[in-house]
């Protein structure tokens, strides 16, 4: 099978958005931008024992491919549209690729987004995705808004997939629902853009709630308090918490793709009405203060949250 | 070195596009499309042992990455604009990563582009960058629109590449300018962009011009005749020819990253003047027919051209 043959038999399927002039088959895709929008971008990489296990499903692997760029795209209040795919196989394995392409299809078909390029190439098996997007001109949601006084929230729960990793790596056999938290993160896309205009700072916790909150006070110059009786736990993780008094998970754990934005008190009530709208626990964990720094109430350990070197 | 660090390091240069609004360290990129335009995008991974020797330097393999994202652009006639990078490396490794985003600056200042984002991953040298362009609408040109009687064209001088790949292999050491064609592979921007208007169809030749340009009459719905003695050689292929009577080289050799195109012959003068302008030589090869098959006058060989599995 040559690439050509390896692309239609698996990733070309029929597209729906008009804005797409010319989707996979040629040299490069084209794409009409409406006028009054930017075009919003992002790369994510997954790769081989670090974002997922040698004998994860393929279902899961194109899902989370597809699942943490949609993420960024969230984080940003913008509106995903469609996607290039660069995918570095070590074989033809057609059974593994029949499993990826169907779940790659029928998740950008529950996102509304079309895979309209890519490349595939022989090597250790590396996803990336690159997802583009579309927001409003000047109402895209950065990291650098936040200001003084402003409350600090995040969506649903955090550190769970961090709980089913360490599960997973002590040898432990964690609940199905405990491996959707890890391999299956929902993209919170309608939250991002219903935050739009409302938030003034936005990012996806990938990394870890701590080490992402840093990223937006440093961005904006500004400094945060957080207290971790307030974090936004699932039962598993209060239970854990409760034998091992480590709160370095629901901190500085990964991969849960919640969002952690900032916006003024006067907003509160639209956000509690955001949260029904979206029905989204939102939870309010923090507030943002002139003095640099990202404290934390009742945490005294280092910060561990995710290195990628 | 935490991820953020590595970024700041080696790939937060200062941007000059002023349609960019937003570039690197935030959840993703935003940049503006001038009404009238079209978004033009392309991914191309390079995978260690594939693309490149292990051995090879760093400033190369930045060089080409960009390169072959570039040539792409170039053959829809649109013009670069900016590009993500998702790079996977083994480990952290400060000396290479200098070289390497030394190179990938250089080089993308050369042709114009602003790295606006990406993602770094640990594991198996991977490098896949998405290059992003704009092209005046409906202006792009496809693989799909060579008529019957057309002329078929090359830039440049093919084969080389797989010329200097085949005496690496051998295990003899090619001379400078051999390497040159294989490393530093000219992306034909401003050629392409000088076509558009003109050609009909155009494919970059990364595959081997025999799959190539299959890839143009398959899409076109047409047949071709090209003619093995009409073929632009350089000095070191005919010798090379001449000893080995082996045409499948620059038959089916990649990695040349020049343009095949059609247009009809009424545009044959205005040919003649783009290659003077540009700079490039330019061969006209064959002829589109509506056989729907390629034939080679001249070469009864198996198509060899580069299989990705």
């Amino acid at each position: 099978m040559n690439e050509f043959e390896l692309i239609q038999n698996y990733f070309n399927w029929p597209l729906s958005d008009p804005g797409i002039e010319l989707g996979i088959g040629d040299d490069a895709a084209i794409f009409n931008l409406d006028s009054g929008y930017q075009l919003v971008t992002t790369t994510d990489t997954l790769s081989e024992g670090v974002h997922f296990f040698k004998n994860d499903s393929p279902e899961d692997i194109a899902y989370k491919s597809l699942a943490v760029n949609l993420s960024d795209i969230a984080a940003m209040g913008a509106t995903a549209k469609c996607f290039t795919l660069a995918l570095t196989l070590p074989k033809l394995d057609e059974i593994w690729l029949k499993q990826f392409s169907q779940s790659l299809k029928q998740t950008s078909k529950k996102y509304n987004v079309s895979l309209i390029g890519g490349d595939t190439t022989r090597g250790p098996l590396n996803i990336t995705i690159t997802m583009m997007g579309v927001v409003e001109k000047s109402k895209a949601i950065k990291r650098s808004g936040a200001r003084n006084g402003d409350n600090i929230y995040v969506s649903g729960e955090i550190g769970d997939a961090a709980l089913c990793l360490k599960k997973i790596n002590a040898g432990e056999r964690p609940h199905k629902a405990e491996l959707i938290k890890l391999n299956r993160p929902i993209p919170r896309i309608e939250l991002g853009s219903a935050l739009k205009g409302i938030a003034n700072s936005c990012i996806d916790i990938s990394d870890g709630l701590e080490q992402d909150l840093s990223h937006i006070i440093k961005a904006s110059k500004v400094g945060a308090m957080v207290a971790i009786q307030e974090l936004p736990l699932s039962q598993s993780m209060i239970k854990y918490i409760e034998s091992n008094d480590d709160w370095a998970l629901p901190l500085c754990g990964g991969d849960d793709y919640e969002l952690c934005f900032t916006a003024p008190e006067n907003f509160n009530s639209e956000i509690i009405n955001i949260a029904e709208f979206c029905k989204i626990k939102i939870t309010k964990i923090g507030v943002i203060n002139d003095s640099k720094d990202l404290k934390i109430k009742g945490y005294d350990g280092q910060g561990q949250s995710y290195q990628h070197f």
